[in-house]
């Protein structure tokens, strides 16, 4: 018996996830020792600064990038909406942005503001697989494009988008590109020496850094305009430097990119598993997504469970100690269907039946055979029922 | 002898300040066990929010306001330009804005920005003893005023700012009226049921609590328009919550309360030791600030060194493991002098003969003996030298 293992299964591991031990670790120092601000011209100054320097150099190898591309945030949200920003203010005369209809709320969220401010916002739809063509962006590219962003990996259904000919094309049409790889980093390869995007969002909180902080990665040689303006981070960023934060997202970026090495057959292995122990049993689930394996994260797989509402399922298998997520958030007991999923063509009803199931680091056999065992006695219960 | 006392003696609080024991081990169990997302509908995610929701009630008990007014932040930038940014968007008709000339870069280092968007900046300045004189706001206010931004306390002075007249005056004007209180909270008594300012900044890492957390007052019935929006923090700003360093700012308002009550006057008396200590033997050394004592926060004496290059003796109290800062930010070798030495009058050499120092927490008086001793040492030094 692991007396570490916590008394729940998190299948939810895209909502957030632990610090990890090490992580914690190596961000204690900078709480109570070397607790220096980077700006300060004396020895415990110098350590924060250097500390924060490391972890750049960390972020940097882990992307593929040059440590002076990255910035520290303060999450996914700010440096995608940093992001954004930055890219309109580079393209002073073009008033045109087109964004994925599946990105995250950050993005999605900015679009009315940006509207009335004067900007044309297209939203670019998604096959039923909820991937985008290439096409369909390269058809809605023109001169007076400034920003094309597209998410590397759908946070809902885990499929992987074709980043790279989206970049060539909005090159090609002198559009930016930005990409949120809030979910891809740690589950997907990434290469920003290959793939010349012009921006890169992620999170520390979800590759098991801890909440609070995250980065941005500006490619070298586009202009900026700062959504916080002060004189951190080489002037793109005020504030003091959230240096146990940045230390531990450091330390973070290093163990995703063991974990992308040695443990992605692993996962996706369970979570093949777990698709076909429920899906060999019930015809009525369908996986929302793509099917060709190459266009899957490795960590998420999102069911729709036909005929069934996802959210009394989810407090089923939550009573049963079983957490996974709906593709929704839940306000104030309305619940709206998935953005995602209806923009992948489903009706509200078939969007209302799903639930995704995000796989971390502590996941194990055991747990998704319990978590199928005890699913699929609900949903037999819920047949017999009905 | 101490074992948990540094080598070094840290004058610099006013920089940053280490995370108290109580503050780092109220964080931990949301590193690890209960690391749950504040938005997740089951009891890992609800027990995170349940410590969000404490955290506010305690940083609003601080303050004397309603936990619904505070909204936390990445820190004291982010909460003044969001409150700089929200209350012009508040008050779209009106294009001026009244900045004390004494502010925080974070807030000053708008200006350029603001003007560029057809604002128009007037910049307050201040007497000699570096307090704006509230006729000096009454004077500058018309009814075009969209907002009145005036710190609470100077963090390179701690000169104490009549923010309450200012408050009456900008009112009775139709101006909103934002105060950065990042040097002013846990080190005077701040009661935003008395004091009617319509925001307020506050930094956790100048309390003993994390870097990478702040709060914004917001008072309540003011509209607000987000920096960076989401449905976080009732729709004003977006991001997965920093539960672990909420947390600890929580902790650390209710130990800032409580040192706010027992030791500041502890923290005054070491301050003006060591004042008279330097002032009574060396007649060149000027104090920076009002003279009046209820004028002054208890934490901060800025000295002036009248002939003698402040960045040469910052170094030379490095050397002795004393830490101490100038008004200014160094940076890549050139010094500006301190833009609040020179809007009290002080010449640019004046202004470069200023040494910061900052009192905390773990000051001692044996801290200030040494500090005098080895810092008169230098001084005798330099003038035998000169």
């Amino acid at each position: 018996m692991n007396i570490q293992k916590p008394s729940f299964i998190d299948l939810d591991s895209s909502a957030t996830t632990p610090v990890s031990p090490g992580v914690l670790e190596s961000m204690i120092p900078y709480f109570r020792e070397d607790y220096g601000n980077p700006s300060s011209p004396y020895p415990l100054g110098e350590r924060a600064k250097e500390a924060v320097s490391q972890a750049r150099e960390k972020l940097a190898w882990l992307l593929s990038a040059q440590s002076r591309e990255i910035l520290f945030t303060s999450g996914g949200t700010e440096s995608n909406q940093t992001a954004v920003r930055g890219a309109l203010s580079a393209r002073p005369g073009k008033k045109e942005i087109l964004i994925s209809s599946i990105e995250h709320s950050s993005i999605l969220g900015l679009a009315p503001f940006l509207e009335k401010e004067g900007y044309k916002v297209t939203l670019l739809p998604v096959n039923p697989c909820g991937r985008i063509e290439p096409e369909t962006v390269r058809n809605a590219l023109s001169e007076n494009t400034a920003l094309v962003s597209v998410m590397w990996v759908n946070n809902e259904t885990g499929a992987i988008q074709p980043i790279e000919e989206i970049v060539a094309d909005a090159h090609k049409a002198g559009a930016l590109v930005h990409t949120d790889a809030v979910a891809a980093t740690g589950k997907v390869p990434i290469d920003l020496s290959k793939v010349r995007v012009d921006s890169l969002s992620m999170s520390s909180h979800k590759i098991y850094g801890p909440k609070g902080i995250g980065a941005l990665f500006l490619r070298k040689g586009e202009t900026f305009s700062s959504l916080m303006p002060g004189s951190q981070e080489r002037k793109r960023r005020g504030g003091t430097e959230n240096v146990p934060g940045i230390v531990g997202l450091g330390y973070a970026a290093v163990e995703a990119a063991e974990f992308l090495q040695n443990s992605i057959a692993k996962i996706t292995l369970l979570r093949d598993h777990l698709e076909e122990s429920l899906m060999d049993y019930f015809p009525f689930i369908r996986r929302n997504g793509p099917k060709e394996p190459s266009f899957r994260a490795p960590h998420i797989t999102n069911l729709g469970f036909l005929g069934i509402a996802a959210e009394k399922l989810l407090m089923d298998l939550v009573r049963e100690g079983i957490y996974v997520s709906m593709g929704s958030a839940c306000s104030s007991g309305s619940i709206d269907p998935s953005h995602v999923l209806t923009a992948m063509g489903q009706t509200r009803e078939e969007a209302l039946s799903a639930l995704r199931f995000s796989l971390g680091r502590s996941t194990t056999a055991r747990d998704i055979d319990r978590t199928t065992t005890i699913l699929s006695g609900i949903l037999k219960e819920k047949r017999r029922a009905s």
